[in-house]
Parts: C-alpha cells; sequence; structure tokens
C-alpha cells in the first residue's frame, strides 16, 4: 500500500485549507519578558480550518486524566471542529475545578480570538502535573499565535516546536494520494518521547477487559486532511490505525495523564462522502495508518536516551491477549532492555519475561530470533525453548545495528502482536531523575 | 512481637544439628586450575541437617521455570529433608532434558557423599540461562564441600558467599526465642539483587487469578531451624511469612525462572508439636515472619545499583488486588524510580501511575505523602487529588533520606498493601547492559 502514498512537505499545513502557527508565551513562567523569547522553545500552537471539519479522537484511558481530555472527549462526540490549542510546560493535569475552568477559557479565547463559533476549538496540553495554567500568558500567546496563522511550511515547523517538551527534535508527515478519483492530503505532527507506552480509547474509557500488562506516554498527535469522511467513518478509521501504532508504542511503559489523537478532515478535497463498506475506506484507512505508525515510530526513535529501536514481533499465541502480554512484557523489562542497550543478544532475560508474563507459554515450545528492521531472514538463537547453533559472535552482530527485529514464536496458536520499543540507558535515567534544585520538574 | 526475638550469631548454623559449607568449584569454568581459587568467588554451597527435617518450600510461578525448581516442588512434596545442594554461576534453566538429568544428579551425588538416603536433598541454582551445568565441576564441588561442613559461623559465612551473584554482600540472620517451654532457634539466608520481583507459590502453580501487574529475582533463601514443626504447619506459615516478605519486594519488576524459598526443621530443639490452632503457632510464624522479613529487605538494599529504598504503602483500596496493583505500579514506574534516585519529590509521575495501575481510583480522592522510615509523622504532598501547602523544599527534604516511606491513600475501601521497592540508577543500566565481548553474560 505504502507505494500509492506519496510524501509531500508542509506536515499539518498540507491538506487544503489548514493553517497554523506555535508562538512563545512563557508558560513555564521562567520570567522572561517581552522580547526576550529569542532562543527560547516556542509553547503555544494554533492549527484552525478554514472550512468546518469532522473530527476523531483518542484519548489516555488513564483514570488521572487532565483538564483538556475531559474538554476534547466531550466535544469530539459533536463531530466537528473548526480549531486546536495546544501548549507545551504544562499538562493541566490535577489542577481540580481551575484546571478545568482554564482548559474551558483555552478554548473559549480561542473561539473569540479566531471569530469561530462557540464549541468548535479543541484544547491540547503536555508538560508539569499539579500547577495551575499561567492564563495570562496564554491568552497573550492565543492572540499572538492568531495573528501569525499560515499555511507555509514555517508555520508548521514552528507548530510542530511549540508542542516538544522533552523531545529533540519535531516529528511531521504528510502524504498525498488518490481517494474517489481526487488528489487527497494527510497532514500530521506530534510529541512524545518519556512517559510512553499509550493506551487509548475513543471516550478515554478503558475496554471491558484490560490488555495484560496495561494500557500504557504524553504523547499529543494532531492529524489534518481535506479528505471528505463522515466523523463515525472517521473515527472508525482512527480507532484502527491507534491500535496498530501509538497503542503499540513504549519507551518506558509509563502511561501519561494527556495522551490525545485528533484528526481533522475539512473535505476540501472534494472526494465524495464514503462508507466502511466502501473501497474508498480501504484507501483512507491505509493511508491514515501509514501516518500514525511513521508518527509513533518517530516518538519511539527520539525517545528519552533511546540508542536502539527493537520492533519485537509475537507469533503463535493462543489468543490476541496473550501476544500483547508477552510482547509487553518483553518490551518493558529493565533487563531485556538494558541489555539491547548493551548490544548483547539476551535471550536469557527474553524468556525469562516471556515466563512471568500473563500470556500462557510452554518453554518447550518458544522460538526467539534477530532479523534487520524489515528482513525476512531471521537468525534464531532459540528454538522450542533450546539454544540454537547460532554462535555468540553471530548474535551479537543480529542485535548490533541501531534498529533491528526481535522475533518470538510460542507456537501455541494463531494470534500475534507486534510492539515499537527501545532501549533503557543511562541517559534516559540522567535525565528523568530530575534537578532537584529546579521545582519546575515537578510532575510528569 | 520484634521485642521476643533475640539476633544471634551463626545464620543458617545457629539451629542445633545444621552443618555448612561453600566452595569453589568454578562453575563458570572461567579456566582456573586447582589451586587457582583463591580470590574467586565460591559458588557451591552444602546445608546438612544432622536428623531428618520437615520442609517447606516456595517457587517462581514463572512459566519457563529451572531444572531444580521442578526438582524441589517434586521432593518438597513429601515433607521431609536433610540436605540441600546450591551453585551459582549457572542457573540451570533453559537446559531442556540434559538440565533436569544434571539436577537430578545433583540431588542423588550429594545424598552419595554424605551418605544419605534417596531422595532426600534438594537443589537450588542462579546465574546464567541456557548453558547446561559443567557436572565434573560440580560433582567436585559436593565432595569438597561434603568435607567442609561445619557449624562455626564461618561456615555459614561461606555458604552465604556462594550463592551469591551480582550481590555485593552475603544476607544472613538469625534468632532465638522462645517456644513451648523451649529455646528455639530461626537462621537464614538469601542472595539476589536484580531479576528481583518474585511472586511465589508452593508449588510454582499460577494461582486463579495473578495479582494485577504480575507476580513477578533470581533469588535464592535457605532457612533453617530446630524447631519441631509439622511439615503442613511449616508450610503454612511459610506461605504467610513470604507473601508478606519476599513476594513483596521489587528491584526492577522481572521475575525470575529460579526464585526458591526452602525451610529446614529438624526438631532438635525438642518444642512440642503444635497445629496452626496453637498459640505456640503464632510465635512460630511471627518469628519466621520476622526472618524472611529482614531478609527480604537486604536483598532490596543490596539491589543492582540501589541508592534509595523506598517502602511504598497504599492504603483505602476497594479490594486487595486493587491495592497491590496500585503499590506495583508505583513501585515499578521508571519515571517514578528515575525521580527517587534524583531525589525528587515528584508526586506527578506517582499519581500518574496509579491512574494507569489496574486499580480502579478516583483523582479527586487519592492522598500522597511522605514519611521517615518507620516514622509516624506523614508529610502530604497531595489530598484529595489537590497538592498541600506543603513546599517544594519540605517534600525535597522528605524524600532525601536513603530509605523513606510513600504513603498512598485511595480513600476508597479498606485494603491496603506495601512493597519495598528501588530507585532506578545509572548504576543499574551500566551494570546490566553487560560486557558484550564476554559470552559469561549470556543469560539471566
Amino acid at each position: 500500500m505504502k507505494k500509492s502514498f506519496r510524501e509531500i512537505q508542509g506536515s499539518i499545513v498540507a491538506p487544503a485549507g489548514f493553517t497554523a502557527s506555535g508562538v512563545f508565551c512563557d508558560i513555564k513562567k521562567l520570567g522572561t519578558g517581552k522580547g526576550s523569547n529569542k532562543g527560547q522553545k516556542r509553547d503555544l500552537t494554533l492549527i484552525v480550518s478554514a472550512a468546518p471539519a469532522t473530527v476523531a479522537g483518542m484519548f489516555t484511558t488513564n483514570q488521572v486524566c487532565a483538564a483538556p481530555v475531559k474538554i476534547c472527549v466531550e466535544r469530539v462526540k459533536k463531530g466537528t471542529a473548526r480549531a486546536v490549542v495546544v501548549n507545551s510546560g504544562n499538562a493541566n493535569a490535577c489542577t481540580g475545578k481551575q484546571g478545568l475552568a482554564d482548559a474551558r477559557e483555552m478554548v473559549s479565547f480561542t473561539e473569540q480570538a479566531l471569530n469561530l463559533p462557540s464549541g468548535s476549538a479543541l484544547v491540547g496540553s503536555t508538560g508539569r502535573i499539579g500547577v495551575t495554567m499561567p492564563m495570562d500568558n496564554v491568552r497573550a500567546g492565543i492572540i499572538e499565535a492568531a495573528t501569525l496563522l499560515g499555511s507555509a511550511t514555517e508555520n508548521a515547523d514552528h507548530a510542530a516546536e511549540a508542542i516538544m517538551t522533552s523531545d529533540t527534535r519535531p516529528k511531521q508527515i504528510a502524504i498525498e494520494f488518490k481517494l474517489g478519483g481526487k488528489t487527497v492530503r494527510i497532514g500530521g505532527m506530534c510529541k512524545g518521547a518519556g512517559m510512553i507506552q499509550p493506551g487509548m480509547s475513543p471516550t478515554g474509557a478503558r475496554p471491558a477487559t484490560l490488555p495484560h500488562g496495561g494500557l500504557h506516554a504524553t504523547m499529543l498527535c494532531f492529524i489534518t486532511t481535506d479528505a471528505t469522511v463522515d466523523a463515525k467513518v472517521l473515527q472508525t478509521a482512527l480507532n484502527e490505525a491507534v491500535a496498530h501504532s501509538f497503542n503499540r508504542i513504549t519507551v518506558d511503559g509509563d502511561m501519561s495523564t494527556n495522551d490525545t489523537v485528533l484528526v481533522l478532515a475539512n473535505g476540501l478535497a472534494g472526494n465524495k462522502k464514503f462508507t466502511v463498506q466502501s473501497p474508498e475506506f480501504e484507501v483512507f484507512a491505509a493511508a491514515l495508518n501509514h501516518v500514525c505508525l511513521e508518527l509513533a515510530k518517530k516518538i519511539v526513535r527520539d525517545g528519552e536516551g533511546v540508542h536502539r529501536v527493537v520492533t519485537v514481533k509475537v507469533n503463535g499465541a493462543k489468543n490476541i491477549q496473550d501476544a500483547d502480554a508477552a510482547a509487553r512484557a518483553v518490551a518493558n523489562s529493565p533487563l531485556v532492555k538494558t541489555s539491547w542497550h548493551g548490544g548483547d543478544p539476551n535471550w536469557g532475560r527474553i524468556i525469562d519475561a516471556i515466563g512471568y508474563s500473563p500470556a500462557t507459554v510452554v518453554e518447550e515450545k518458544i522460538d526467539i530470533g534477530y532479523s534487520a528492521a524489515g528482513g525476512k531472514k531471521i537468525l534464531w538463537s532459540l528454538k522450542r525453548g533450546q539454544p540454537t547453533k547460532a554462535t555468540f559472535k553471530e548474535l551479537c552482530a543480529a542485535v548490533a545495528p541501531k534498529e533491528f527485529e526481535l522475533h518470538i514464536n510460542l507456537n501455541l496458536g494463531k494470534a500475534k502482536a507486534v510492539m515499537y520499543a527501545a532501549d533503557l540507558t543511562e541517559e534516559y535515567v540522567d535525565f528523568n531523575k530530575g534537578d532537584v534544585g529546579d521545582p519546575t520538574t515537578l510532575g510528569g
């Protein structure tokens, strides 16, 4: 399917009718005054659609859920939106009634600044937990951002920078493809580097049965498209896309209070509406999957202190829950993750994690092997629970690349699962142990 | 209760009738020849009772379970034993039929060397995974260890050293107390520093409902007592003691293939048998609890790269599973653990972990606070989901000590749980990323 998409410039402003901007308004209240924002990280983003857009969203299933998430869950249900305001530096989480009032003011102030109808703006936040929003700064930021809206690549770049926290680089993508005879574009940007193991649902509610190992980033993702897509169809496509991308990544196994994915579809490409049964759905869904997966992988690659990215592929599980549980146990085991950092093909730690996962496994049936990223040739280190003749040197070579795939076959059934995982490094620890002298590190 | 126990010297050889030894037999096959064991770590231990002993055991619930565990599960069922042989350097895990045959030979060779009845020896192993046991070395070690058995404190010290892997120091205890009018002793030693989150059961079988967050060390523990205790009564007491000690600790959240606790009770103190209903049971159980808890805490304190030990106390959960799940989520969160390392009172990360745990929680009801280890005065950082007026400086002071307690009240019910947890440091990562040039690091 990939071949049918053409990567294009412009990220979230590539689709027709979308403008964006990103400004610095000192949300961390570092005390820098007017005109001193040179070199400061931008911290407030606006994304605006020229025409009313259908909207779909996925939100953290963390029971401790930030105020902006609560507002979005409420508003996405209506199915339409025109704008998104996003800030970094403050998560507006654990901020009680004031937090909720502040999030409501962020959307209403944005609507006023942009002269949009009431109820048409959405909001996202990421940063410190437990500190109320500096609303004077936020209001000033929104006013400035509104004056800077544009559809140049630079505008998208500023927007993508302003949502970053511990990210070392902005994460963006845009693709173009044909849908119902029309040229359609999807653009997206995301942020996230730590507190990453998202488990999102359309309403933020937990599914009846939690996947073992948990639903577990602040990650934020904003996707724009000029395709015409009915809100329910858009939500169906997004559920599937997130299930196979953002909900399959882990940096540290911690799930944030703020995880949010929003998609706005403004219909300016002029294609006809389609249903879930139409051939157009498959094309659109595949394109959205591609955008989400590429953005999700960028998060893992830019994870805090990450040196190696490992795709953990579990096959042959009794059922999907077992496949997921085994993959997550391996992907989140500190011993497995440190061995990846060391370039150590330590299958003993891998089989240990599989064994203690909630998945049903039989030691004598487990295969473990390695391949190059996207490679088809697997070097097996363990077959049916027993070491193969692969040499230690060969195994070390297989785990030496910056990215590789780990293949686990439980040989008990047909279910499978994939996790996009990261190693655990001294840099991760050093970064996250915080700077105690600086109370701005309080929070997540 | 603590006051009724007197700590004494001698560890596992303090109880009447027990002898021990620890020798070097080069189980890692480092190639050092005879006479070159100066400075080498001892790697084989014998513990022997002069009289037949009743026995109880607890074993890893990891589905990938080492050969010595399988042998012990089988033999402990019989309820009596005379000796234990333990090696470090090789876990005899993932070694298939050969591994099982080797473990059987270890016990039968020990029985022959000590002139004990068939079926009276038990076995424990810890070290590399996936490498077959060097049986020539093991046999030579058993023969040498048999000649060195003694009941001096030095013998216990050698035994405790020989079971160490990444441990930086031996972990031992012995206590004396009155039971049914007689003076009784319990001695114990254990090992473990990484791959530590034991979840043990009497048969190694998983309970029908796994505690959320998993049962998750190689930790080995060997306890001796000269009390007269019926095997079933001993098992009942051990189940309870392990549930409140070894099964409540975590260093890295990884559960080993080899976790084992064994207790041998040889009756030489001469007290009368008692039932679970007798007042003597309470006294004995309290003593065994004390021994297990002190040993378990020694494991956390000596955890790989550990700088800080935190007792996580969850209260007010709806049920025990929720209390356990919330405590384990916090105790195993990389972001919480790195903040502990940094001396950062980051309650944002703590409430985030509580929120994504499988426990049912309500943000607006959660209290989070700190106290000194064993202290009664709690400094609350969060009350009912909202920051208190405690200053950042005060909170930093509360988390500065090497050991402190974290108090979480969910305010939803009456259930509670405790976890003895460790911080996550650069040293942990550095230690576990392994030395790739050295294939002896292969395994867990």
